[in-house]
């Protein structure tokens, strides 16, 4: 097929591009209109779109919406739609292989290289995700199964690990990839133990210490790999999705290695469905570089022989609602940051935010809560009510 | 080294066998003494058992214990010691490598092959499993969060599947290995649902039919393979442990076949905790013929693109405690069957329940409930309340 027939794309009396051929096919197959009016159908300033995303995919899609050539009322809808019909797996242009082998054949997140996502994603600007996050800082997906606010489910989520992990007073913790803390100052509060975490921001490191001012909470400016301490539990919130394919049993052995033997290791992780799914490239060019979503497969095995795995609680859902919160501050606070950061920034954190919560709704990316024990608890571990 | 450096043996006056060399360093590490005097120190009748477990492991080990070699007070604490020290794996003989790479090369479950656990194991006779099992005939591990006999906690855990299932006044549910039909006359019963059970024991179907008299169940002496038809949920419960690693994705792929796109299917397995683990094989030729316990990395990937995983629950502890039960019952029994089987029985039997007892409580072996939804559910999955 041509590029021609693959989207034609003409202009109709009132400026608005009508698209015909390939696009509009799949789109109709995930009931999404192309002008229409219902909130999840798409407006298309730009008669470059159709070709953007047919060449190449997401990262088409999402930089001609950064560039405004198309809009959506609701963009989460937009995405759970197209994702849940499984049209985007249709559109798999030859030019994303190369980054599809890219994640397979090199390791993108040597020790050197994993300070990129710290440098660019994380030290962003602390004032930035004080307005986006809750009172805490939490940047990870909350609980929501009693929760009304997103401040009540960061702190349902806080408090839902410390009992999974059995905190008694006194016991030291472990925190890989502490982000600001929150987690270490909760535990810390509520359950009277003593926390090291480590990070790779300058910026989450230095408001961190100030937030967790007082508190038995220690932060280090650390890679995971260099560790070599015993603590009572080990704890991994929202991490392991820099780890990388080619790092996770040397991730999985570290945790191992800083672990007591009858101590409890929690590892709260996004995942993908299919173990050769491959790092979506708009959010590695623009979001998370070197991100790479684990399977369960990877993570069964790159634990295999360092630990049994005791529960695994699957509450992906519940980041689509957390996603919305940020997106609602995010908006609220924009015109606050609009002169710092400009449209682009701002079209391309709402895409991020909403094609994020559009594919937890249609469920093709996870959340998962495991917790680990080295040889397995002797009489067996019982997940706590919540 | 040599055989006679490897397991010394002697007679003490009182005609006690004495074990130097390896076998004692080994149980030494284990802290279990020979002819000692705590419940798990063991008795050592004939002086050929440390050359039989040296040369065939646990294959030498169990079958010297049926022929009366050698005796333990508590075998199940025996069993516990020895797994939960890693010495057993200290134990590896040559001669097993055969028995390793039939599960890896042959497919030992085809069609055919598939129905020698029905006749070996479970055509025993009704009567024998009707005095082990508890009163509705349940024969996987109970749930004993809250229970204190064999009889609830097989109640709970039938209740938990069908509380699991999120089952609905008249659902048709396909319980693949219905055994007698616990769950199917459980679930009909307390959730007015209709079920379908297929078995490859011609004796539990027969018997099966009788108690499920008057309810909406239906029996058919089937192969899983053989399934085409549409079902609102799916149901499996002690199964997959029969399936083999070559036939674990149809396995997957005929559940996914015959469940409605918005259903749920719960799979309840024993699991082993590394992927290339081999089977038991005393296990394999006295108990289970062509048994072959799944890892969880065998499990996630056997459902990829099939299923979302919606939950893992492990309860192998509660396994140590069903086991412990069905040998009190079998204990308690015997003088009826005694004639019928013979001592060799008899012991092969108590070393089947009290080794897996101990293999659990060591956290060895692990038992799972996982449950899957097709695309995974809009909305996400609760695990209810227990």
């Amino acid at each position: 097929m041509d590029d021609r027939s693959a989207a034609e794309t003409t202009r109709t009396r009132d400026n608005e591009v009508k698209v015909d051929g390939l696009i509009g096919e799949l789109l109709n197959k995930a009931d999404i209109r192309i002008n229409g009016d219902r909130p999840w159908d798409i407006t298309i300033h730009d008669p470059n779109v159709p070709e953007r995303a047919l060449a190449y995919g997401n990262l088409g899609l999402g930089e001609s919406y950064m560039d405004g050539g198309w809009d959506a009322e609701r963009l989460d809808e937009f995405f759970f739609r197209l994702i849940r019909s499984h049209v985007h797996e249709q559109v798999q242009p030859l030019r994303l292989i190369f980054h599809s082998l890219r994640a397979r054949l090199l390791n993108l997140q040597t020790a050197r290289r994993s300070w990129q996502v710290g440098e660019r994603h994380y030290d962003l600007g602390n004032e930035f995700y004080q307005a986006m996050l809750d009172k805490r800082m939490t940047y990870t997906c909350g609980y929501w199964k009693n929760a009304r606010t997103l401040d009540e489910a960061q702190e349902a989520k806080l408090d839902l690990i410390c009992r999974k992990l059995e905190l008694k007073p006194g016991m030291r913790v472990l925190d890989i990839g502490c982000g600001w803390g929150s987690f270490m100052a909760y535990a810390a509060e509520h359950y009277d133990v003593s926390c090291v975490g480590i990070t790779i921001s300058r910026e989450q490191a230095e408001l961190g210490r100030r937030l967790c001012q007082g508190l038995p909470v220690e932060f280090r400016l650390q890679d995971y790999r260099d560790l070599d301490e015993t603590f009572d539990r080990v704890v991994s919130v929202g991490m392991f999705e820099h780890v990388g394919r080619k790092n996770h049993r040397e991730y999985m052995e570290t945790a191992a290695r800083c672990l007591k033997g009858d101590g409890l290791f929690l590892l709260h992780t996004i995942g993908k469905n299919v173990r050769n799914g491959t790092p979506d490239p708009w959010i590695d060019k623009h979001i998370f570089p070197n991100g790479d979503l684990p399977s369960l497969g990877q993570i069964a095995e790159s634990s295999e022989d360092l630990f049994v795995i005791e529960d695994m609680h699957n509450f992906g859902a519940d980041y689509d609602r957390t996603l919305l919160a940020w997106h609602d501050n995010v908006e609220r606070a924009w015109p606050h940051f609009r002169d710092r950061y400009g449209e682009r920034f701002h079209r391309m954190w709402r895409y991020y935010l909403l094609c994020c919560a559009g594919a937890f709704r249609a469920r093709s990316i996870q959340l998962w809560q495991l917790v680990m024990a080295p040889q397995g608890l002797v009489g067996g571990y019982r997940r706590p009510a919540d």
